[in-house]
């Protein structure tokens, strides 16, 4: 049965609203980094939803405010004037109609002006839940697990690609 | 002369199929590191096609149940103990119909417990070839080298580009 | 009002236009470190425009040509004997019509033979200013800054991401 020309439009604009998310979320990803590192604690903010957690060791961090708090706190602002780098990876991602959840790499590398250089402080495990809302794509819940060799992060990792085959 | 609204329709499937081509060669990469890290062995395996090969210095692994048993190994399963992270960089990509070329750089973090951080053990030159089977994109053959001043790292990064000018 | 659909393809065609753009933009910034690292001269020359420039602490490059010769000069050219990979990050990506604005992280990796591995010596922030060409996206100018603590790193990264909400 031939399909008819609305029905190849339609599959296409289901197609492209696809390829269109996951840049999107790659975007969204791609700009934590220059927003934490630039100390632009609202642009940090805006990548959560109003009550998106950030759990990265050993703090918990609950809603929007509190995590733009953090950037403009004394441990963030005194990284920013040592020289950092917060580093995301190519996620993985796995997208269900409203809401995804990318799995990825985060590195922290701080300025070692001793060793002319930078030294790797912290590698973690990164699950990213997102969901879909009015203005685009945001962060419900973000978790950092440190690759130190406990399970946790392993777990984490796994979690993220089991249930979705390439 | 004007193209039919038919041919704008195949042009543009065309183009998404690229399109998506592209973005699972992207989330294919990005389930590489994910996967060993945590020890899912079966999906590294599922990575490659059934007789893929992993040339990963000084070894070369031969089929995919080579690969999957790999990850089980005591090597690896030591890295796991410790802290690893094998992150894989945003890969240059090269389609050809039905097969591909991703170029792109691998990195093997360990925890150094000693340093509070982690230390860089490897960075390699990639070359992964890609073919499209029925279940989607799969490696046929990777290749690592090393990146430590001898010839071949670049060798394989040149080959990879020089045939794609942008 | 229900779209027509030659305003549905127009739409679409529009539509896959920005994601092709988006990802010649990444396969652009995923050529740099394969062709760098490979001394490969006239593929890093011609990411640039013919009178483009590179802003690299300390050096200013200007145009096509000084960029290429940099790749064959002893300074670099000893990085590659030594064993070097210039990495690129995932890109935050502005586009604005016929040009766009690529905010991103590099890392300069240097084989380190003494310890069995890697130093990372640089971690820049970057600007790549963009514009479409007849035969594709190229480099206007680039801007490197340490992230060594001073303000200029910070500038840079918060520039290329407070005009363009996720």
């Amino acid at each position: 049965m031939t399909e008819s020309a609305d029905e190849r439009l339609e599959r296409l604009e289901r197609r492209v609203r696809e390829l269109e998310d996951r840049l999107a979320l790659y975007q969204l990803i791609a700009t934590y980094g220059p927003a934490v590192d630039s100390g632009t604690s609202e642009v940090v903010g805006s990548l959560w939803t109003e009550a998106g957690f950030y759990d990265t060791f050993p703090v918990v961090l609950e809603g929007r405010d509190e995590i733009a708090a953090m950037v403009l706190g004394d441990r963030h602002q005194s990284y920013m004037a040592n020289g950092c780098a917060h580093v995301q990876g190519m996620p993985h991602i796995a997208i269900h109609g409203d809401t995804a959840v990318a799995t990825l790499y985060s590195q922290l590398f701080l300025r070692d002006d001793e060793n002319d250089g930078f030294r790797l402080w912290r590698v973690a495990a990164n699950r990213w839940e997102l969901v879909r809302e009015a203005g685009g794509w945001r962060v419900v819940g973000r978790v950092n697990k440190l690759l130190d060799g406990s399970p946790d992060g392993r777990e984490l990792l796994r979690r993220g690609i089991e249930d979705e085959p390439v």
